[in-house]
């Protein structure tokens, strides 16, 4: 088993949970609960499967993201009323998913030898489409859009950390623990401490 | 013309009716109501292919399916005014749509030799998508996600079905007619009778 | 450098600047103007490429298109509060962008050899699909669905122009640069002078 296999496994399971989280916000069946898990957990990689024509996707060739996922789905079913607050819960589950999704999408774009702007973008994508998808699909207002916060900029940080990295000599290893690393110490700080880049402060009237 | 494309075609048409009474329901213009039938009658079927690899797409190769879904918008159009409760069209007609995608996808994933999981994934992939992009693409609330009654269930019990069958030695045809009727029986018996699995029922406040 | 892909980079830069208007009115960071701007960008000609399975995806050989595009959320970034009304540059950027990715689109489907359903088809998904994500994303109401109002229709007349100049026996060039004037000035004459075609009126309630 390879350590992007380990870190796609990784990324199924929390945001699997982040998705059955989102399920019982939204009082689905246990059917619901696994739909949105499995969606949750393997949207961003698929996308990132399907643009760089890695066949077969990474969930068809060998199913253990989706049986983990349905797995921790049916688990949050039953425990989830057990938590107290199932919003916080989501939005911290969502930062270890995002914090091991980058550097899986970041690795694979690496192991087929693209470049440095291919190898962030893919980071950014497989990180935070999965989670974009849950939220689309369940009408909540998409995390990676919550104002004030960082969120696709602890993506970039993280992609742009393991090319760095790999420039300078480090094996893909260290380069992708780095990449989790400035990921999600980024996505913490924002949210324990209010990190956040300036955002656009509109003038005249938005019409 | 072998089964698989023929329940192609069937789903195409069914689909397409129901996202042309989506549109009905927004009010927009004939191109409009072709736009989201194509979109509701292929999207599922388009994803399955992307995800499999299926070269061309579908609806590529043979473009049948969007001519009859475009046929089919520009007749709803045209009659939509005559029918009573247009919301209540949209859901059964989605129901005989469900039943003929699942199949359409479960076959398609076990001509191409794939195990079970997959197949009960792209089963339920082709079902749900084309309904579920019509749903977000016009701002209703997704059909799949409706509380307290079966869909998506209803798709892997389908799919499941399929392939029970065929473990048991039932050839792909007889083994995809199974899964047509389970799948129709459990979202007509959902709807007409209330039948549906226990939902997430929360006890602390959501946050 | 051929036709194809200079309509893909100018698409890529007009599209970005709607998506960064989007994201003005989000009030987002500059990592999500220009994550934003990339998906309305690249989003429709990536679908195209997908389905049309072109190798690589077009922003995959050659970034050039993201760099553009990133260049442009960050002008916008810094400068979209000296606009006045930034809905109505919403619009009107994307007249320009529809004009340009709906030949693109087309002439893309014309090269590999497609029929005249595909090629309609593929100028209407590379015209309408980056800015419904950019919609569907940002949680605007679709441009694509204004009732009322041209759009799709415009791609369609457009793509169809191009399909009939070719069959007239008119090289690519000239044909293109047809279905980009339809689509405009159709576009444009529907939001300056209200051209529409009749929507649907329903008669009885919607219920």
């Amino acid at each position: 088993m390879t350590i992007l296999t380990l870190l796609d496994y990784a990324a199924a399971i929390v945001f699997a949970a982040s998705g059955a989280m989102v399920a019982s916000r939204a009082q689905l069946d246990i059917v619901g609960f696994a739909f949105i898990a499995c969606l949750t957990a393997v949207g961003g990689g698929t996308v990132r499967d399907v643009l760089l024509d890695r066949n077969p996707v990474f969930w068809m060739g060998d199913p253990m993201p989706i049986l983990l996922a349905t797995g921790v789905a049916v688990l949050v079913f039953f425990t989830a009323h057990l938590v107290e607050s199932r919003l916080r819960w989501v939005v911290w589950l969502d930062t270890f998913a995002l914090a091991i999704a980058v550097p899986a999408g970041a690795g694979a774009a690496m192991e087929l030898g693209h470049g440095p702007v291919i190898v962030v973008l893919m980071g950014m994508a497989t990180g935070s489409l999965g989670g974009l998808m849950r939220d689309v699909v369940c009408n909540e207002v998409p995390l990676v859009l919550t104002q004030g916060e960082l969120y696709i900029s602890c993506a970039m940080a993280g992609a742009i950390t393991a090319v760095v990295m790999v420039w300078f000599g480090l094996p893909a290893g260290p380069a992708l623990l780095g990449c989790a690393g400035v990921t999600w110490v980024t996505r913490a700080g924002s949210l324990a401490f209010g990190w956040h880049l300036p955002v656009y402060r509109p003038r005249p009237p938005r019409s």
